[in-house]
């Protein structure tokens, strides 16, 4: 132990995490995020041809799940996962057993802040996580659980101790996380600018949460990180962490739950194609118009106590009133109930061995 | 005109938007703005004993109104204009003739952006104003208007349009804007962190809304920037700016207008005595627990289609669900009509000679 080297970066709740990636390649991307990630745990979920191997990094201790694993362990329910989407990470979020959650896209690479130093995004994530959130009312001076902030003259008294925050939503440096339409009217737009903020979303406010840099306590509102159905056989991509945002944040707002949104920052390397992109969104930005509506008025019962509960109770409402737009809803609402359905069998304590050895299984058998 | 020097500052809208200033004291800060504020027009509002002069330094362009000019013009009415506190500024607000207002207490100073740059407070409040809102869906990368920003994925199209900006609130580097209980608790606390950011408070949430550095567009929402009954002879100070920013939000939500915060920074050069404050601040942070939810839950009717008429609106449901807190309620509700009264009579199109002038009377008495 006294042989490592001083500099060695703390890992917060390394045994309390899981990072979860979602691929269709080699993990190269690692290489640069070895100093922050090496001490945690990866879930990598392989998208794609599973017959395909993975390279991973020497050293990073992770368990790897292809098409075929999923299938496996899920039984029938397989079908609420998305293929050829990066909407299958949610699988990952589901064979989890920690209470946190950090998930990356592989063309994310270590961006740096202003005075030039590397950017622990994961670090930030978990303070972000380990800080209340503060949704029923604004504070101009943005977190004031910050080191040199506070709640500024005119913040309720009463409303100073915050709520749990239950996701924390990272930014992009260099590419922005752009729709089709506007990566081809702004090919070249970079994100240069590095505001050096986290703030929560106020309750009742709608946001598009990017699945690409994103962090979440599992045990608040993972049952709630269903990433829909995308890409293969269906109508429909791109939008898959623009559902579980939506559906995330009507279930956080009715629990007394916080999102914050700003820091950390990765550096987006790649921009997709996107004449492949318009193909995949645009029934997206169509039905958007209805949805966002949707989601801003649906109201849950009080009755919803908890996440599942609440989530139920969404799946019946897209069924109710976004079926009508298009039958992808009612499969959408039915792919939903499924979903918690294989989260409550994979995460009630009763069962919890059996998921252990499903995964140790599939650990095992793709591991290099 | 040709021998003024190139470097001199653009001054936009220097015909339609006037600097609203409340003080006591010689204004010497205004040798720091002379660069950005010497082409705009000052109305400057004496507060304290009308007998004093307050110098203003030379080749500012200004009009000036002690208490005595108030009395003057508004007769009975002068009873809503606060006395001794620097909810008087509002009587700025009720005597221009622009489009737009910013108002800068006299303990404020240029700040510098993290390059080392004077920053033109005035410019960016400009800036702000005349650049659409978002406050019906958040935009991850802040104001998707500014130079190198856009909506990002997932944002509806049909809410790109935005809307129209009615204030602007800036912020302060080095004091903040704490309230006593916290001034006394962090007495040193300083503000160093320059956040490069302006975002949209969203629809439905309410912010403490800080007088010191505040830009708005009088058209859409003069009628209800008024500041309360405060100082002398009242039970609460240091809640002016606040009740005003609580009612303005409700009437911009109402109204579908926007309100933005962030840049521009000022420098706030002096904390307040905290001692002082507290005695001003306690029935407000006794109050204010009742006050907020009250704001949050306040509805106006769909009748209500103009400032004036929402809030004369909001000063009914004030009598009505304040008043049984404190009589101070029930006379802050009358006050509230009163102001409105006093804004139809000095702003309608018939009067506004009368009310000219008025000021230029008050003008030529005070001006050096």
């Amino acid at each position: 132990m006294s042989t490592k080297p001083a500099s060695k970066v703390v890992a917060p709740l390394k045994d309390e995490l899981d990072i979860v990636i979602p691929t269709i390649r080699n993990l190269d991307f690692l290489e640069m995020w070895r100093p922050f990630f090496e001490q945690y745990h990866l879930i990598i979920v392989q998208d794609g041809d599973p017959s395909k191997t993975i390279r991973v990094p020497e050293g990073f201790d992770y368990e790897l799940y292809n098409r075929n694993d999923i299938n496996r362990i899920l039984g029938p329910k397989a079908s609420c996962i998305s293929f050829k989407d990066s909407a299958c990470r949610c699988f990952g979020f589901l064979v989890s057993k920690k209470k946190y959650i950090f998930t990356i896209d592989d063309d994310c690479f270590v961006a740096k802040d202003p005075s030039g130093q590397d950017i622990n995004a994961l670090a930030q994530h978990i303070h972000n996580l380990l800080t209340p959130a503060t949704p029923f009312f604004f504070n101009t001076l943005y977190d004031p659980y910050r080191e040199g902030a506070d709640f500024v003259r005119g913040y309720p008294f009463s409303l100073r101790e915050g709520a749990p925050t239950a996701v924390s939503h990272g930014l992009w440096l260099n590419i922005p996380d752009y729709d089709a339409p506007t990566q081809l009217v702004k090919p070249r737009e970079r994100n240069t600018r590095y505001v050096d903020a986290v703030l929560t979303i106020p309750k009742g406010t709608l946001f598009p949460m990017c699945g690409m840099n994103l962090a979440f306590n599992r045990e608040l509102i993972g049952a709630a990180m269903y990433f829909g159905l995308m890409g293969d056989g269906q109508p429909i991509g791109r939008y898959d962490d623009m559902w579980a945002g939506w559906c995330t944040k009507v279930i956080t707002d009715h629990l007394g739950l916080g999102v914050k949104t700003g820091l950390p920052y990765i550096w987006h390397s790649k921009a997709s194609n996107p004449f492949v992109n318009l193909k995949k969104e645009y029934n997206g930005i169509y039905w958007q118009e209805e949805i966002i509506p949707f989601f801003q008025s649906a109201v849950l019962p009080k009755e919803c106590t908890t996440v599942q509960k609440s989530y139920i109770e969404l799946s019946k409402l897209v069924k109710e009133k976004l079926g009508p737009i298009d039958p992808y809803f009612q499969k959408l609402a039915d792919a939903m109930v499924t979903w918690i359905e294989a989260w409550d069998e994979l995460n009630s304590a009763a069962v919890a061995p059996v998921a252990d050895a499903a995964k140790k299984d599939a650990s095992s058998s793709s591991k290099k």
